[in-house]
């Protein structure tokens, strides 16, 4: 596969990758850095990288792969620093959860003979950080990629490939498909756990103590990302906030509706909501994208 | 503590509450009532029950306490065919998650020497049905009482000893109280959880399907609770009506600055947000009512 990757940005994607890529053996050196000296000091003492190093321009020479997998807002800077130390013919990649304004960047950065190919990973936890990681994080999980029509095939390929070896599936789509998808698949839930939490929040302190208390009814459910790495969220919201808009104007008008329902006591209404809603878990299950084990198995 | 138990209702709650009973022996005489023959075939076959009779009627004769386990829809038709039936100096409960409206019931059942103590254990998981029971279902939940002030003590506090014996912490608090914190802490939840899969649906086909497939991007989480017991949810909606449009309420208001908040790319309010967040999510493992685990230890 590839005989050099570089891997900059070492928290739960970066770190998980190169805990995979070390157990499946596929790629002969893997190189590390990011700019929290902690984060070094912690793979270091794991031995988790083949080589670390203390600039991101030390990090891209010579690598076949270069993995930048920092939140989108360090994106442009990190690129910007290692542009002129990249390999004729290597391949460039990312993990993020937004595509659109990437490829403005990469136009502006003006690179030659680089191959971009943007990745995302739809795999992770609530945590975040280089302990957070694990080898198996992208096992029968999707990576969609959005490469533009003139990528070399080959090219689209090897990256493929190297996905595969970490046990990700690997979907091709565009930008645009793949920031609406995304947009209702994951930061839609996202800014509604946040506000659910928000609503939980603004009450007076007794009963905040006692929504806490008794959250096992529900809303525990909700809670859990909401402890997702602020920086990257921030920047998610900010670089995908048109479709995000259009998803809460959609979970607005549908509320009003439920609403009507709800103040209307219509059985038939209500009913009928939770009969489709059944539906579509049972496909989410049937999918493999989640347990159907009861409380997703919590213990 | 009580020589003889009636359940009548013997879904997931019921269920766990017999096998709860048999498992820490405290109770001498278990009898079960379901309508549905099926249920109690199922009863009869896994031998969860001292005795499973065919009417309500049965059910309640020489029975110390009679919790009624059913919708709540169910609850006062249950009650009107058992009332003259009810054994004088017997405990009457429930296990209902909203109690208003069911003092009005009770009072116009006149029923003579009955203590009316209505329970509401905070615990369930999205199944639904005698097979989803297990007796560790109430183990650290919490089960909320709301007697009137004229109830007796000691019947109160025989009632608490039922439910601590199958590992419930018990809390004692006004209809009021009760119903306004549930409809934050579960009720509203609900609401959202079935809106934001409503609103994935509202897609095409094609979308609908790529909503599925990448789900694990956080969707997910929101859809586990959509396949909870219709009816019963059905019945929720309609009898805390006010305080979950209150809730909805106060859910919309905050999306809207929200909203705005991701339109305006206002980063400093979004970290703000994020922040506060995290705090409620680490209260609430921290007070035993979820997982530390990531992905809720989903396997």
């Amino acid at each position: 596969m590839f005989e050099q990757v570089s891997i900059i940005g070492c928290g739960l994607i970066g770190s998980s990758i190169f805990r995979a890529l070390k157990k499946n053996g596929s790629v002969k050196k893997v190189i590390t850095f990011d700019n929290d000296k902690s984060v070094s000091e912690i793979i270091k003492k794991e031995n988790l990288s083949d080589k670390i190093v203390s600039t991101p321009e030390e990090a891209v020479r010579n690598a076949d792969l270069v993995l930048i997998s920092t939140p989108q807002s360090s994106f442009e800077p990190v690129l910007d620093s290692v542009k002129k130390y990249l390999k004729s013919g290597s391949i460039l990649t990312d993990t993020n959860s937004v595509k659109k304004g990437l490829d403005v960047i990469i136009k502006k950065m003006n690179l030659k003979n680089i191959s971009w190919i943007p990745s995302h990973p739809v795999a992770g936890t609530e945590q975040s950080g280089p302990r957070a990681g694990f080898s198996d994080l992208f096992r029968d999980r999707w990576t969609i990629l959005t490469p533009d029509s003139k990528t070399k095939h080959s090219d689209v390929k090897k990256i493929s490939v190297f996905w595969e070896s970490m046990g990700s599936k690997v979907k091709i789509m565009s930008v645009g498909e793949h920031d609406k998808i995304l947009s209702l698949s994951s930061h839609l839930p996202h800014v509604i756990a946040y506000n659910i939490v928000k609503t939980a929040m603004s009450n007076d302190e007794k009963t905040k103590k006692n929504l806490i208390k008794y959250s096992a009814g529900g809303l525990r459910d909700f809670t859990r990302i909401v402890v997702s790495n602020p920086t990257m969220w921030k920047d998610i919201f900010i670089n995908n906030s048109d479709l995000i808009i259009d998803g809460i104007n959609k979970f607005s008008k549908n509320l009003e509706e439920f609403k009507k329902a709800i103040a209307e006591k219509d059985s038939k209404k209500l009913l009928e909501i939770f009969e489709n809603s059944k539906e579509f878990r049972e496909a989410i299950v049937e999918a493999g994208q989640d347990t159907d084990k009861p409380n997703f198995g919590r213990k």
